[in-house]
């Protein structure tokens, strides 16, 4: 599969480019008769928006998703879910003197690498653009597991350090530790699809991610098996842990117990700052990014960090139902 | 999917149990006239068979895996590739008492939770046995992508405090890392099957892993843009990276520099210290784990770790045959 | 898989109900740097399209195509290709009073025994309107195999025949007959995926298909081997066969002969004659379908077939870059 | 997908050659806690047998399969279950003298041009023998779909006139018949996955197989759409139809009456009468076919295109069970 659509039964396919008319995504395998609005999915798109503080991008989108099929009178009708987001404040011209530059750290060299050409246009799919498809798609797979909870904490550098960061033309990383409740034990599976393997997956195909950790995470690297094991109890006639090293999976199957996942997000690549780089003919050439860009992506990060991981639980809890 | 099964093109699926009559794999989607051996396959499983040394299981296995189709006259055929591992040394009995229990960090529960029973002898799939069959795998991808070269070192815990922690019954986590030379600039994409993303996913589904990190990995959280951007330059007509803090992958996409990545792998839980736990009717119960278990998984996961990057590679090296 | 892509590595996704907003498609892996236009789209669309003669149904659709991501400056970048096209002229209100019943031959039924409800306008998913993004999709699948050549012929029922029927409030089958030219040897793949299991595929899955058959096909059941076989000759250099009873696939692979295959469409659903049926609750019915129908279907299919074996040869012509 | 699996959910991978050591398949899948033994599998391998009449041929094989994993204590664990099939006599020598050979209506030319080489030891991957492995595969089918009842019926040739040809030398088609019962409303899906579009796309896999028609097949191109369709009516509380010219699916889903198919057989392509044809450096060449040979693939083919069907279904059935 060439890569743009993600899952088994609930399965997401997104399109477009930054610069694009507009951008989308299909989801197919939703269940018939959940009821779904726009709204619903609006509020997760607002979360994520840009221009919401001081602190992320100034660009202005709308970022409003139009319904196209799939829903009938409030419902799912169990045919594809196409959702449509219109690009509105997309400047191309911006990018036009970066045309044959390899801007650090962007995917600009490795997407002639690997296309031979790119669209240089805001770094087209690579953008950060994208993940709004995801968030869309995300407000759909909560709702096949309703019970579910998301919280998501940015566990690093403080809104101060951020902000002053910002003004030296420079960014930052940023830490995000995403804790989910209510997950019914039995979801994922033995070998290379384990639930925990899986969220890794999503986790790096978010754009700027480096690391992904569950439970004692590289801490564990250090510790005893004796004081790493989490012996088990029961609680109100419930099977669960007297602590959770593992993070709520075991052998690549959910335990019941909270899911607790942490993941590193790289510094924003695009500086102000003066950098070397070369020009697609090889040359040396100095770069200053202009634009419009976070400092930290870490912070507009936590609702697509939550998104995935539900498109992740819807899969298998739909999964589940074929296993018995 | 089912979940035993990984890959697009060059397919790998595992199938067998710890204590039944044999493991084996089938690759499927390996281009016809590669010549493979027995031998090929020999080699790499012998890096990972138990009772190499003091510090791994005694378990004594002849690991021969015999190749049972897909191969003729020492050429692949385009057909499925079966392999075969017996299971010689598989001592049930050892098991029998831990029938109802379920063992602190270990798949019992998680099993029980999601098929309703399981088979209890060793950890069944669970069972790290299973990797035998991933390694046997990895050999014939590295048929597809003979240039490519994997470094892997145990950067945590020395022999010494292995052994130490052994003698106490315990046993220790450990750290990977792995190097991956001479890749060629252009694989992997863009949205949800990012190399690095991929390479998460298989890593996590190793037994026992807690973490992955690529390149900068969670050190990224704290650098600035200006710190962590690879700025680009040409060194004898190739474009490299001055820095390799990407490690080897930008926007999902191999850059041509060193893939360099870090894997955690928790203690073994099968830890001879007495235990508390619960049974299937859940009443308290103590356990102290007998039979022969390695203190440092990690140790033994080196060709495990190689063998599943390898996979992904070859994988998406056919896949760029179909880009351009 | 939910079952609206179809396609390995030159996958296709269509979406969108007859009378919803608006229909589309997704192609994913198609190859970067290839040239295609809104016009490729549309001369292909056009050979569909409803209301071009008197046997065709009126309704008035400008069915265009807009590209919406995946093309930049003229050529395929290696992104998914989304496409749109609007439904301009759709009536729901022919629909209302056929809410509660289920139409002989049509899917009412089986929708409500699958999902549960179902979207009653005009079919829904069910519709061939849906088919106009399958048309969309062959365009460009065409440019993966631009030497291939296509010829669809209805070679039962004349024009004269079918108006007659018109006339009559009732409609008529058909056959077509596809044959494909200067399909190379070698596409296809040995066991499930034989070439010709999936042009079987792909013809069944166009609405109201009863049957296919390639080469010979039904005949070959009173046939004797001395007379089936195709004896091969060698001519310019070429192997080929001197009778092409196989319809120019052997052993679910191509042999460079002409794929001859025939496809038999039942007689369109919707007639204005009265017919017995019943309703949701099981009540007797009787209905009398009016709106704006083809006597027969097979007339309009005829770029459908051509689309969906277009589909198939693009997968298999990319899938073969890997085999060797 | 390299083409040796089928399914989404419950899935199957065959592999072997006719004359390596041995066959098997792997399905993955299966839901958990099924009781099956191989007794059941050997019911369903035994039907498909050689050597059990004078017009099968009369190569001896237990065809005894061997479960290697995924069942434990007589019930299925929700593990790969593999099955493996020794391949007891083989008589490679008999094959030699074709090694350079393209017999006529066989897959050594296209396997060459696939491939670049081939396996020409009996067909190697393209011999019928690869069919045991799915009838073993359709007996574990059958176990989620128990009330599912198949029957299939040569309606071609008689046994004299098969007999007759047989002594000629010769070979004869056959066309099959196959009712299935007790399939409920609701399996299949509307676009590419349609049951039928299955159907076809299995059936077609089957070695030999030049037609597939549902229902009314062929026959509804000279039939009116008032003669066709199938009116609705409701009978001890379950809705059906007057007719079944449908064959049991509609819009690509079960209605709830018997599902009914053909397919058409060609004449074995192995004859021992003279053939002409060129070898691989393409001289012309005379070609008499020795060996075991059966002069009607058709009468084998019963229970493998019940094996077929019920894998179908067995998917379609865990899919629906996520559907609503």
């Amino acid at each position: 599969m060439p890569g743009n659509s993600f899952g088994t039964l609930f399965k997401i396919t997104t399109w477009g480019e930054s610069h694009g008319p507009a951008i989308g995504l299909i989801i197919d395998g939703c269940p018939a008769g959940l009821r779904i609005s726009e709204k619903d999915i609006q509020k997760e798109l607002d979360r994520r928006k840009p221009g919401q503080n001081a602190l992320t991008s100034p660009r202005k989108e709308k970022d409003k998703a139009e319904i196209l099929s799939g829903i009938f009178e409030g419902k799912t009708t169990g045919s594809p879910i196409s959702l449509l987001i219109q690009n509105a404040d997309a400047r191309s011209k911006d990018y036009k003197k970066l045309k044959d530059l390899y801007r650090p750290s962007h995917a600009d060299f490795t997407y002639d690498a690997k296309y031979g050409f790119r669209d240089h246009r805001g770094g087209g799919r690579a953008s950060a653009r994208e993940t709004a498809a995801r968030v869309a798609g995300g407000a759909i797979a909560r709702k096949i597991i309703p019970r579910v909870t998301f919280k998501t904490t940015l566990i690093s550098p403080d809104m101060k350090t951020i902000e002053k960061i910002k003004k030296e033309g420079d960014s930052v990383g940023g830490l995000l530790e995403c804790v989910i409740q209510n997950v019914p034990a039995g979801l994922g599976s033995p070998v290379f699809e384990k639930l925990d393997a899986r969220l890794a997956q999503v986790m790096l195909s978010i754009p700027g991610v480096k690391g992904f950790e569950i439970g004692s995470g590289f801490k564990c690297v250090d510790m005893k098996g004796s004081e790493h094991n989490d012996e088990l109890l029961v609680k109100n006639g419930k099977v669960m842990t007297k602590t959770n090293h593992a993070g709520g999976i075991v052998g690549g199957i959910s335990n019941g117990m909270g899911i607790v996942f942490r993941v590193a997000f790289k510094p924003t690549a695009s500086i102000t700052k003066k950098q070397q780089t070369v020009d697609q003919k090889g040359n040396k050439k100095t770069v200053k990014i202009e634009g419009r860009h976070d400092p930290c992506i870490a912070l507009r990060a936590l609702p697509i960090v939550e998104a995935m991981a539900a498109l992740v639980l819807a899969d298998e809890y739909l999964i589940q139902k074929t296993i018995r």
